[in-house]
């Protein structure tokens, strides 16, 4: 028996629905390329086996466990650690069961379509996920997670991943993607650089930061030029383990083109650690434009991900910290926060800016219109908690009548789950070609193309757009 | 014949036809419960029948008479009351006819639905209206209207209605719910703590209000404590006539925590008269807290309804009061505004808080988000212009994804035109069959689930939400 | 061969599609209002041959030249002219290879099917356009553009167009008009009066404006009443034109309702050349203001375009000019901005102020109800950006449920590309007959009505609207 529909998130008309399974068979083995997401590259070099059930699916997947805290179970019941380093639900086959009892809550999310296709589809289970059936389901995956095939590197290999980035600190020693080079593995696992911990003056240990950002580079960065040359020094490393892009999160997309004495004065300001929020917000958006004059050296692919409010809830930062499912979006605008940077280097051929957002009012009003004019300027695919069926479906249906499907990179997975990988690219790939079934079905695009796009959306795009 | 079609709001294709018609047999007949509108309570208390078809269908209701109003047709003529008490229409069947004679300019709007609905369910009328059948219809309604089974008491039951909430004033003397207490009648009928009057600085008499609230309760609203404790009093008369429920109108959905040193000087500051529009904000965001910890005591559940910038031309205002049908909507920042609530109350487990907003670019983008997330809240249904086949699928497809269908809480019709209450949960279990079986047919949700949602959508949630 | 698909639009399920197409065979081949556009007048007064394939279809049409822009091919390689008239591309064959070599580009765009449906209603091709037909293309189009039936008003009565409105500045001598009108030719061309470049002070040589408007007219505009009478004088000649609307553009969408004197100050302040921000956004506020009250007098339409900020990049203004795919939407809010406006001209029975909008979350939460209340408030067509299918189903889904479609005005095709006109007409038919099938086939309009509305959207609405 099958837990998953063969032919979900088709169409249901049957002409259109036979149109788009024709589109989705020429897809849906094409290798993963995944450019940006949040795996640990550890894994890949240390090649142990995932822990147990719970681990693997619960306790690091906020999407599963912030589902399941919004209806009253309790973040220390799901064993999400505590900053403080106390003892909290440790019987990993009891959050099993709480899962399991509480399946129900995700009825009609992505996060349960990618949880089931990682149960049938990884782990060969066959019967659905409820509380009769939790034990059965934890009992055969840790069997299975015991075994060779389902070690990280094994895995890896049957997902059918062409190259994985994982996304590390500008700090970060890189040491997993060391041991990976050396190890004579095969897999491509090529690391993204992040610099949030140096150029945001409200991360944590700011100052910090950037005066071991100076040690780890031999640079003076307590100098503005040596600042930017530590970046530059770092961003080649981060390429010798087979960086493409950076990645850049930022509340609001703001972005600055200062004069180098004010950028300057700016950072001699924010690294003394008195400054004022705007100031904080305006050296931010100055790195932006700093970190694209880079890209046009060195080639990295730039990523902005933008208008997420971190932290909604200082009891869950202080008690679990970060990444725990309060981040929650606001409104961005990206047509006066992109504007100083698009000023600078929209118009460079070579460069590629790609733009996520948590907005999706801006999809047709701002962003389809800027990445439909600037040829530096490209759309990332649908973001958080909008990379499923109708996030995909209101994405396409937004952008393509104002900036077609060639100012958009493909899709991403963002993910730090690593068994959703191959189930979030199948939603992405069958999303996309219902999308493409229904303009063939209704006139809008002729039989021969929807083919060509269905491939370009699923390999050719991004491939161009991160380099990779 | 029919007015209505019978297979009205279920998707096309026959396969997810026949299943929303499934699903909808299996709900059609459940019991109405509707834990919020605005009907008059006096109607159930004295039970005279309803004056004629004018005042039961045009005059009391701005979705019917603003439409007219918008093609020039004056209000005059449609018998809305001046405030100045002068004479207008008042031929109750020339009111009608204009109805008739512009019933094309309802055309694909719900209300148009709604109206349709009466008309072949309550009266039995089996032609459309227009301006051939407009006294056909209106001696035909106001016959029934004067037969027994046409009293109000008669259509609650004939309505199937199991609980009806009404909503009153903080300053309300509760009579027509007493009356209806005593009068040995079983039909449920509740009231619901709406404490405007009181809270909201700029309200008519503000300040003779938070007096009156002192006479009422015995408390000494001239102190911030005794204040609060007349809502704690009044809050307890609610409960003993049935509230499970508090609701909470508000332009801006600010809510605020201060010290209580702070709150204390404002509230000295806001009912002295003399304040800024600041201060009227903060402490009407201030009350909304306050009233969440005051239902943490007695539990009744907080209701939020955020973003109607009220009265928007002034003539209007001066010449017919409230409530006529220019109201417009605003955007809303429910992640700011919600944030100082929501950090003192969120995890509260018991605590129930519903938003409602008439702003749809949050759904997605702010509201499941917060709702997928904190144990304590709730989404409230499409509200207002929005609990419509289009504003319901809209409100599915933007929220199910992230925060499921277990932090919603069922159906609210909102309404003040009693006829309309069977039509407008018709049409939201219609559009929820819809959208259900739709979920099924692209192998989103398994059909034995699609039949448990299906019921829970339509009683059991609200009835938990709610506690009904 | 054809290249388009005769179904194209129309909705996939067999009854729906059937139910579409018979709408709209009534009304495909009615006449072409088309109340508001940018087509030259000097076009049908010279009545010359278009120059080239290249220059009709390329070059001025930045829906065209920014999607190529979008993906780094210069606009100099695309013959965009530039402003210190320096010589670019001059060979109309290498710019129309171009476009054929990448017209992939344009894949899933509504510009793509108004280029096919030119290609093949007007100019007979019957394969599709790449780069191995792109020489193909040319030869066929410039050898029928040389033909009598290719003039511009051979192809304005192949068309069946009734009346086309051009826009004019309000400071144009109108010579092409009288052309027309003494030419003896009986299509009907008017125009519209648009004035930004005298009631708007951040407009290039605002105050020189000012004083040739004062020339023209022979009223002294160098006082408030001289200058309010030199509108009045124009609007009256623009009228003796054909004019029916004035047309005015406004990034926010602010009106304001100043007491006279303070009018008259700040309209010495904005013509003294020296102003703020502030003043300028005042004056152009107030201005639409005055645009009403004057046309409670003359009797125009009043046409308001809201949300575009004009010429996101520098250097492309400098270099091209304006109007070249640089001016991107931005946020609106309309319930604020229009308060001023409704308070004043709102429920005149005879004004007709017609709105659009960039910002498609306005649609339901802030023009549907605003429209669906006053009177003299109208809401314009999807404009832009949006006059496409999913643009048009967008629009009329947020807008129906709550003003109808009597509030609306029928379509605008809003070209500077000649021969899109019937394509971008017949888009929009086929687009609200699509929704119009899908109301008939989801119970929510009765056949009969479908056909009236379709009617009424095609045709009668517009008439009324604008009253031509």
């Amino acid at each position: 028996m099958a837990i998953l529909n063969s032919d979900r998130l088709f169409p249901v008309e049957p002409y259109v629905r036979d149109m788009a399974r024709s589109l989705y068979e020429t897809v849906c083995d094409l290798p993963i390329v995944s450019p940006h997401g949040h795996c640990d590259p550890s894994w890949f070099a240390k090649n142990e086996r995932f822990p147990n059930p719970a681990e693997l699916f619960v306790v690091p997947d906020h999407y599963a466990f912030r589902m399941l805290v919004s209806q009253g179970i309790s973040m220390d019941s799901l064993g999400v650690p505590r900053t403080d380093g106390k003892t909290n639900a440790n019987d990993p086959r009891a959050i099993w069961r709480i899962l399991a009892e509480n399946f129900h809550l995700f009825r009609g999310t992505p996060t349960s379509m990618w949880l089931e296709h990682s149960f049938q589809h990884v782990f060969g289970l066959d019967v659905p996920l409820s509380a009769e059936t939790a034990d059965h389901y934890y009992d055969h995956i840790d069997q299975k997670l015991g075994t060779p095939d389902f070690l990280p590197r094994a895995l890896f290999e049957r997902f059918n991943i062409e190259v994985l980035a994982t996304t590390e600190s500008a700090l970060d020693d890189l040491q997993w993607h060391k041991q990976i080079a050396n190890s004579g593995w095969q897999g491509r696992v090529v690391t993204t650089y992040r610099p949030d911990a140096v150029v945001d003056p409200d991360f944590e240990n700011f100052a910090t930061n950037v005066k071991q950002f100076g040690e780890i580079t031999g640079e003076d960065t307590t100098s503005w030029q040596g600042y930017l040359q530590a970046h530059r020094v770092r961003r080649a490393e981060f390429k010798a383990f087979g960086a493409t892009a950076s990645d850049h999160g930022h509340a609001t997309a703001r972005t600055a083109d200062l004069a180098t004495a004010d950028a300057e004065t700016l950072f001699l300001k924010v690294t003394s650690g008195t400054f004022t929020p705007e100031e904080a917000d305006l050296f931010r958006g100055q790195m932006i434009t700093e970190m694209a004059r880079m890209s046009l050296d060195d080639g990295l692919t730039l990523q902005l991900h933008a208008g997420s409010r971190r932290n909604h809830h200082r009891g869950v930062l202080a008690t679990y910290g970060r990444d725990k499912g309060f981040d929650i979006p606001g409104r961005t605008d990206f047509v006066s926060a992109l504007q100083p940077l698009l000023n600078v280097v929209g118009f460079e051929p070579e460069l590629k800016i790609i733009v996520f957002t948590l907005d999706e009012t801006t999809y047709a009003r701002e962003l389809a219109p800027l990445a439909g004019a600037y040829p530096a300027l490209y759309l990332g695919p649908p973001w958080w908690f909008f990379d499923s069926y109708e996030g995909i479906k209101r994405f396409r249906e937004a952008t393509t009548e104002t900036c077609g499907f060639y100012n958009t990179v493909g899709f991403n997975d963002d993910t730090r789950a690593f068994c959703s990988i191959p189930a979030r690219h199948d939603v992405a790939r069958r999303s996309d070609c219902s999308y493409l079934a229904q303009l063939v079905a209704t006139g809008r695009l002729r039989e021969n193309e929807a083919y060509q796009v269905a491939y370009d959306l699923t390999y050719g795009l991004v491939k161009k757009a991160y380099q990779l």
